[in-house]
């Protein structure tokens, strides 16, 4: 029962960080910086989805579903929202980070009204970057409704 | 106004484990891992809700009802999602902690439209297991709807 | 690239303070405690929207017009719930804290459906309190719908 263990200070901060980082990097998703967005993965990472019959690979092809999904926004007067939650970390051996999260996308037409999108969960690796921050190193996002 | 005392370190990473206990809490119950769910209350845990007469009382009924309704789900094809959030924690002299939080329970029918199904109020006290974790002694969910 | 810095224990501490802070805070507002909701703004607070054509300045102002609005909902029979999500926590130099959140409001008609209301940004300042504790300084929402 892993839940029933308790969390060392060191683990507190690092569930805390890792919040932090979702909070930015969704911010900069639903602000419509595609491209800052996409520096949030590493070169190297991938972007899974139930959705997509083929995973997105490498940061590179990221951005550019990224920059193109933006501008599909943009362009339909759509406010996005991505909230994460219900957030599961576990620390691995190698320094890498395993965090399960449920991930719910509300939409906000121009004028119009807020609504429920999509329910999903997400489940990524995350990597220190060079810097010490952290990046995503694999996603793989599931819609409830595609299950 | 008890929300202006200033948290301690220690406080915080008690927030933070309590955070990461519900995480883990709720995926396993819309796993349908309805077992493992009901390992997470004391043995002598109640369960009251306001859509319910009677609470449920012990671990053992808790499991029997919660098994019954992953069932249910299961048939229904339905995924469900509980997301509790605006988490309050306050320690008790006793070393238990009152918890109290929202919840949305959020649906989605296979291959249909996600949406908010209920909206309610949790009130949990938490005590440490055996081997240092957290399990539910008691809860107290309200629908709003219900109120 | 702010979210690739890592977080210390001092600002893992502090993010879960204010996430502490939030859920406080929202539950006062929540549960028609409209007088001790106002209490968390300083005295010479400012809470702007862009649903309104000016900011309400200073505490009182923002007391009154909470407690119009907590009058309003309870004579409707409507339960709303505001969750706070996404929470990015920059500490300032001068030892305030700018905290920039997604806002969610549930409403549930007594009896009725809950539903998504509406979908917001929450900007805030937060300065601490003689005791330690924190206090909205200034606080810009604006509606999704009306962005």
């Amino acid at each position: 029962m892993p839940f029933t263990s308790p969390v060392s200070q060191e683990a507190a901060g690092l569930h805390t960080e890792i919040q932090q980082f979702y909070a930015r990097q969704m911010h900069l998703l639903d602000d419509g910086e595609a491209d800052a967005w996409a520096d949030t993965f590493t070169e190297d990472g991938t972007f899974a989805a139930n959705a997509h019959p083929e995973p997105a690979r490498g940061r590179e092809t990221i951005r550019t579903a990224a920059t193109a999904a933006a501008a599909q926004r943009a362009a339909q007067g759509l406010q996005v929202r991505h909230w994460l939650g219900m957030l599961d970390v576990r620390p691995q051996d190698d320094g890498s980070v395993r965090a399960r999260s449920y991930a719910l996308i509300i939409n906000t037409p121009a004028g119009g009204q807020a609504a429920v999108h999509l329910s999903t969960t997400c489940e990524d690796v995350l990597v220190r970057g060079e810097d010490g921050g952290w990046l995503v190193s694999s996603r793989q996002v599931v819609r409830d409704d595609l299950r």
